[in-house]
């Protein structure tokens, strides 16, 4: 997985990839299986793990095969019961049974969210550690505060650091809040032929026991478990909210380092630059310019799965659904991808205190004007109150860590 | 107000609208200078709660002002400062001392934002009472599911109901989960002028006092205390997200009323219908139309407040921050538009079961084809575990009913 | 109009106002009425030019009224019935005889357009003429050119605003380029109603007489005659795409303003800044500031118009009709604002060419990397090619002023 | 080439792909490397087509190589060297000399687009074809006219379909227009790298050679010559605008097919539907529902590429132009999937004219309100004005496709 449309994006690694849907859908499929088998649905000859079924050199048939029926589920069934037949037939002959395509299509994708949400934790993780220590670091370290480009008033680097944790811990709280479901509900989300199919089976109480049926499944997949959500796609746009808020965070951690990284600036450098095709000398700060990218190109990301939302019509809708699906992994893959060029910014980045230093005092005429406006003779301390601020950012992502 | 551009508009009344950005800020004033002096940094001398100082009758001259500093507050300043100059020139003389425009202008729109969703709260609430009685009452109600515009299987309208309820839902719950955030930081977030009038009024700890100036204020204005977050937008892009999923469920029940209501279908009906400039005959379904026009519009405006988290720079932003004001005034008017005339369309609405059920039975060999699929012979009830469904929802809605 | 959630708004006067729309509207009732006397379908006693029917006193009772059957045209019709009756009652009944609501409204938006466009192309002029001597003026001026924010090749200032103007190019070109249709199609665009007021009148052929009435409307509203457009909406995105085109353009140039004006760098400043609500010292580069707000928020204003395009549905859509009134609104007005404001910013700018060698020559080393790269021991003249850049692009210019 | 995300994705074969683009990139230098030794800057020594010295297999290696130095052409720099350097040493040091990674990504993309174009002219043809039959074939079949989902006044399908072609034609139109330029500037957009190799061939007049070598590049990629864009974006901005124009018009169409062949209206259907997972009684309207997906995601696409060319700085962004890359590759592929998918869906298109044609009789009343409200008496053809209009459409197609 690499893309040369996106530079970095190797770092995203399987997630949201082809593969990873497939294995994904695979697994959904495997979940419902198991709980038709657990439940006596279905005899113990159907149970099977769908176990090597499907992989990685299948993406293409089954992508190629998507467009008939308007999703792949359609097509990896399709090669799953074939390939099915052989080696069990009575799984073959259950498989997918009480299901539709976006159940399975939909539990998938949450399915890659999850495993999207636990790779960003680690690097948010990470972030938050490396921005607590620059801004304990730096916490004396005067800089010329700046508003609309200009100088303003003194502030030191610790406290900025402290605004840019402030947006990763807002980040992090707001994934961190994320429950992934898992959507079980049938042709039109009746789960009437789960109800259907524990009727057939015998046991008593058959709705309940399709409920169950859904219930099982999420377990197994490590979803929540809840009633469908078919048309009411909350679960999409908040993790899409969730997921821009965090490259938000990093884009605004990026535009500053662009910004104080001006060679006429120098308060701030990469860790190492990137090279230039013709000049040799250039250490670019590409990291900041390829997040600052992502940051950029994220809301409107967002925004399509709030349209998809807003425009969800009957039980399943006419292109809204599938406008999902693609909005989601190009999302996902952006941010994990943003999320370790952030963390390996952070971590490389060089603070020039000397210079900042030197500004602040050839500035300190225009910087300390607020200052004499208010009293014109003083003199002392003026950032105590920015050390509160501080104190109190680094309270809230020390509470943050020490939760689960 | 109301606004020929976007029919409805007079539903939003004063909610972020030119008067109420004007009250709002000199509430924001008076709040500040209220705590100047209760903490005695400020003389007794100078209290005054600026009532009556400026009205619907400046926004024309403080909103023409605005360019020259860029935003309004610096206009709003002079004129409040000219006019307490007569009444109380101590007051004249405290005022703004210590704050920024940001922390006006960002306080203010917070505040502007607590109106609304005092408003969202009620009609939300109406909504939920409503959709719960339509769900209840046409729990048993057969119709035809519909997936990617065709018939699918048999569903009830109350199920169908119940999955608008749950987008209410999320969107109650999400607004619910907001507080919304004073700003109160000085001139580059430092809390510095605060703690420095805090000095030179001789009090002990003046950071401390600094940071207690800025707690205090909060509480006046009914808003959360907190650090500056004058570059950590999250508060702004967390209440555009959470509008946003508001309009979401909206237009997923629009977008169904428009589908439904179609003279072919007449499964649904608004209740009056808006009238045609040509054709007496007419009942358009304008309530619908007009929520699904802003369920369209509404997902970029959250986007634009996202970029502007992105896109936040130095101490203060060179353009970001100026791109909320609009884009959260006028996403907060047609959350509002949207959410009364969603309300009255789900209080008028009529149902046709008769109609419903027609097209259900001539389309019964379509609609049970999933069942015969799975059981050639079934006959019964086929829809059990739609009502589990419906009672999950029902229960939420009760729970979160409860709850203050 | 002046609106303190957008500073600078009343740059754009009456533009896409509420009372613009509203005269656009009466222009549109009267061209039609007009055409129908003088093809002698109406009798001449109808005639009557809707003079002082209705004002801006009016704008709040017809947006107010326009909830109901869902667009402004429907109340200002009552309005006008009303008050001609008294005056005219042949013209009162003849009034919109043959129109629908979307001819009325289409075409009003179309007619603001057309005032829209004659403001920008006078901004735009000015701004050729301003850039086109600033291009002039510092063709020889060195400075650092920059890339990804690093010193890269030497440049000149000349060459810097050659590309500021060719962006402006560009975007005049296409504004010019535009031709603003007048729609007038009847109930659902088929010019019926209008062929049947013909045959009615005894007039031959009474199909070619409503096409006429078309094209005899469409000339008095200066607007282009053609076949309806109900729900092919290429001149809304088209004319939506070449405003941000010109948004594109300017916030390009503020862009530059914004780096190059930082104190660090010190290479430009706005002819007067703006000021602080608490830093008397600062001068904010408030106009390009503004404008790059105006050059964030727009592409989502255009794709809202897209948007609306690729939704139409039916012969009138439900609800992607109603999304461009204010998208296109909002747009229009944003524009003339960041035009004035663009103006004035290139009017007054402020060039320090000294600062700009002092930095080239203390950078030299790195700027001179790829010459030395090619030719180790070159010297002379580096940039003379930009010579033929500059008067190709001042060429363009020239041409395109001399066009009408 | 193939999408699980975004079935049909095939249909875009290798336009705009990873492989499309390195192939592009190595045209761009070998151009550029042709144009040095054809105008004897470099010696003949240096001629080589670059042919076979990377292919498919080498984007993975280039893709990941891309983020160290931002873009894909340095790696891809440096694998071309390191393979030139045993064939053709000469060639290896003179490549990409003058250039900068700027003028080869970007003439690349400008190469993509042309390819890009070439399908689509060949797809809209088809669809001009195909809607030219369809408007002439049901030129007299009468069909409801529908507004705000309701009946209206009749219409024929005839001009229902001559309003999709006339949005098919706005979209054609704008594509025939577009010109493609190619990138030639060097490090900064001076040219003057190019202009020193020239003068160090001791060839007269050096800047102008510089220039011709552009020239002549520009010529050799089938591209557009003149100034350099590097900051002055509005020859990709035109590209996606006129994209989405295509995308709004088969979205147009989409939505009326999806409506129109809802069981309940019965008046249009797909070819072949697609199949369901679980219903094998369902013929999905998909190609529709993946045209109208394509339409809906299209619009932020083009915006993003206008926040590029916005936030333009310096004499290459930081940022905004690396967001260019994958928002062009995506439009583009979008573009040439829904493209084909709209050509199969107007050619498989099945008409029922029995059923509009009772829709309309059962309607009739409400049909002809108008009618009766201009002429309660009025008998005879109602619809001759639509032929007309339909006349100046068709001519429209005739004479855009005598067009080169």
């Amino acid at each position: 997985m690499a893309d040369p449309f996106w530079p970095g994006d190797e770092r995203a690694g399987s997630l949201f990839s082809g593969p990873a849907l497939l294995d994904a859908m695979c697994r959904v499929e495997a979940a419902w299986l198991a709980a038709l088998v657990d439940m006596r649905v279905a005899g113990p000859e159907a149970r099977d793990d769908l176990a090597g079924l499907a992989g990685p050199s299948d993406v293409a048939r089954v992508a190629t095969g998507a467009e008939a029926g308007g999703n792949p589920v359609i097509p990896l069934l399709g090669l799953l019961r074939e390939r099915l037949r052989a080696r069990n037939p009575a799984a073959a002959d259950w498989l997918h049974k009480g299901l539709t395509s976006q159940d399975v299509l939909d539990s998938a994708l949450m399915r890659c969210a999850a495993d999207l949400l636990e790779r960003l934790r680690g690097e948010l993780s990470d972030q938050i550690s490396g921005l607590v220590e620059l801004t304990e670091r730096h916490r004396g370290t005067p800089m010329a505060g700046r508003t609309l480009t200009q100088h303003a008033v003194p502030i030191t680097f610790g406290l900025k650091a402290a605004q840019w944790l402030t947006g990763v811990l807002d980040a992090a709280e707001d994934l961190a809040a994320l429950t992934l479901p898992a959507q079980f509900g049938g042709a039109a989300g009746t789960l009437a032929g789960a109800a259907e199919l524990a009727r057939l089976a015998g046991l008593p109480d058959p709705p309940a026991r399709g409920n169950e049926l859904a219930t099982r499944a999420a377990a197994m997949l490590g979803l929540r478990a809840g009633p469908p959500w078919h048309t009411a796609r909350a679960p999409v746009t908040r993790l899409g909210d969730a997921l821009v808020r965090a490259t938000d965070a990093w884009g605004r951690i990026a535009a500053d380092v662009l910004t104080l990284s001006r060679p006429e600036v120098g308060e701030l450098a990469e860790g190492t630059g990137g090279g230039s095709s013709t000049m040799p000398h250039k250490a670019n700060p590409v990291l900041s310019v390829l997040v600052r990218r992502a940051a950029l190109a994220a809301p409107p990301e967002a925004a399509r799965l709030h349209l998809a939302a807003a425009d969800a019509r009957d039980e399943r809708p006419d292109g809204a659904w599938h406008l999902e699906w693609s909005a989601l992994a190009t999302l996902g893959r952006h941010t994990a991808t943003a999320a370790g060029q952030t963390t390996e910014l952070l971590r490389g980045l060089r603070v020039f205190p000397d210079r900042m230093a030197a500004t602040a005092r050839s500035s300190a005429d225009a910087l300390f004007a607020e200052r004499r406006s208010l009293a014109p003779a003083a003199t002392g301390d003026y950032l105590g109150a920015a050390d509160l601020i501080i104190d109190a950012v680094l309270d809230r992502a020390h509470r943050l860590k020490v939760q689960p």
